[in-house]
């Protein structure tokens, strides 16, 4: 049904196989930096208007891969569509944040709670299908939902939100809500996975945003048990080919011990936390079982001049130092990433000198 | 000058001193949630009519010790002043955050920062002297400063900010630029504090409040240097007394071995962070040294019911462990806080909750 893989470096990095060069993509790389993807958008009139057209959202997922050589493409998508397809009325503003109709902070509310139909997100599945086309083997393609806690925070707080007073709120005052919640979250994700993963998604990620902002203990109860429960129920493997899963708990580095027991193959990294250190935590030897890392410059590196964006992504390389060369036995890896999504503001050609910088500098580290 | 202390619990824990129970202060307890410090702030006008006036910060200052029995006060301020007494034009309008005129963006800008002449701070250290008088010995006072690198935030971005982009691009673009404003600020935040030492402050914080949005390696050359040379220059001594010094960075936690070499008494802790791992890291076994550590409750909790806040309450405590109990010797210490300030929408009477949870918790504790 779909073309052969040509660049599979993502997901033998993922796998922790040995690669020529360490494989980069970019949390939310089809976005607004982009010119094209703003005129795709503009056409589309609103976020959710590109979102739930396949054409759109296949336009702007392969946008950056035309002007980047990256090593994988993610779907075009917003963490919030789950919750959406429950009913809460999900809305973009303009210029602001998401918004829900309808918000889940009493009882009665979280008693109505129910894993969707996945038909009402089958619009988010086809662009999965459609996107794999579009790409014809060029690089595999990443699905990917807001983890069970994250989505909990949208939900409660009805939007962003700068202090988690409602949703923390609901969790101490009434942590039997809160797990019920978490509980419908948790299926519901590991639902809307598996569908993308049958769509033809060639990896899945976790995205647990806002896990970083739970108290130590609260993040193990309220985060991890449910990214657990995502993780339990994923489908290991489709048509013969195995899916690779990462789990990205941004301010979670503190965790990294608790997490290095997921049953996960690859963990997301943001840059408070040393590669060295993560590697030596989790990373596991050559030959031995471990976590494959992903991540992590700032953003903001970014705005730098070009030759200082190489200079920095040479040191996250570094930090991690040389990952392994052995063609035959399994081993410490990392995924170059940012350790948050790409900057609006960020200019399109100092991503060219990140690209550029991490797959050759890369290639150097290797001897 | 200064009426003798009765109270000395919270400066005991300070030195890795036993105390009878773990003596408690709430980050910003002096503030909107009280009902009787929105009476004061009305009369005062603005935020600055109230810090700027001695008799006003002095009343507020007295406020939550009035309620509650806490073990410290610490001086009703903001950490901005500083760079307004630079004569950046620090305003705070109706419902939003802080705002300066100036912002320090530019070489030009940079080349203008000075230190600035701590008469112009004289009403914060007037209120220093007003507010340990008006004391009376009862608990000690606390002087405080925001770091170099969260005033150099504040400089560059004009106000607060979401994603820290433009003191970064700075930070990146020109570090030679940054490193000039951080070096004022360091120098001007110890004149700052020593000015309060000598006005009566008993100890000294130093709020590195956005420390923990910096990447590893950028964390240590931006904002660690910066407050060890704050740190470098503090007195050590009053009158006889030795001044605590508490350094506190929000979401630093993954940097506390970094943090056990500053030459401090004291490391304060957000609630992402395990008391009993920071303890066996820094927190030095009876007789050796180490560091006192602060925290570090989740502000949040203080919206559950007064019983659950009374439970996390003794959760935390339970999770540092048993201070030591030794007369003779040091040893490791907790001084119970928030892991960050209190909110303005917290409900009165829960802080009476915590407050009697910690102090008599803490007393089974010793046994």
């Amino acid at each position: 049904m779909f073309a052969p893989l040509q660049n599979d470096h993502f997901l033998r990095a993922c796998r922790r196989q040995a690669t020529p060069y360490t494989p980069l993509w970019l949390m939310r790389q089809a976005g607004r930096y982009l010119p094209e993807y703003c005129t795709t958008r503009a056409k589309a009139g609103s976020f959710m208007g590109l979102a739930t057209n396949v054409d759109y959202a296949t336009e702007v997922t392969l946008q950056p891969l035309d002007r980047y050589p990256l090593d994988a493409a993610i779907l075009f998508s917003d963490i919030l569509t789950v919750p959406d397809a429950m009913g809460l009325g999900l809305s973009f503003a303009q210029g602001e944040g998401p918004k829900f109709a309808h918000v889940v902070r009493d009882e009665a509310a979280v008693a109505k709670l129910a894993v969707p139909d996945m038909n009402k997100l089958r619009y988010v599945f086809d662009a999965v299908t459609s996107i794999r086309k579009a790409l014809q083997g060029r690089v595999p393609l990443i699905g990917f939902s807001g983890s069970p806690w994250t989505l909990a925070c949208y939900m409660v707080e009805g939007g962003g939100s700068d202090d988690y007073r409602l949703v923390k709120s609901l969790m101490y005052q009434r942590p039997d809500l809160m797990h019920r919640i978490l509980t419908v979250n948790a299926d519901a994700v590991a639902a809307y996975l598996n569908a993308q993963i049958d769509a033809g998604a060639q990896a899945v990620m976790v995205f647990d945003s806002w896990g970083g902002v739970l108290a130590d203990g609260q993040f193990q109860d309220f985060s991890l048990t449910y990214t657990r429960r995502v993780l339990a129920q994923l489908k290991r493997e489709h048509e013969g080919q195995d899916i690779p899963r990462i789990v990205f708990t941004k301010g979670g580095g503190l965790w990294l011990d608790d997490m290095a027991g997921l049953d996960c193959e690859v963990l997301g990294l943001d840059w408070t936390v040393n590669l060295g250190w993560a590697r030596w935590k989790v990373g596991g030897s050559v030959g031995e079982p471990g976590k494959a890392l992903q991540g992590h410059l700032d953003p903001n590196v970014l705005f730098a001049k070009p030759e200082q964006v190489a200079e920095q992504a040479r040191a996250v390389l570094d930090s991690f130092g040389q990952p392994h060369t052995d063609p035959n036995r399994v081993g410490p890896t990392h995924i170059f990433n940012l350790g948050h999504g790409i900057s609006q503001f960020t200019p399109p050609e100092h991503v060219s000198a990140l690209v550029e910088a991490v797959h050759s500098h890369s290639k150097k580290l290797r001897g």
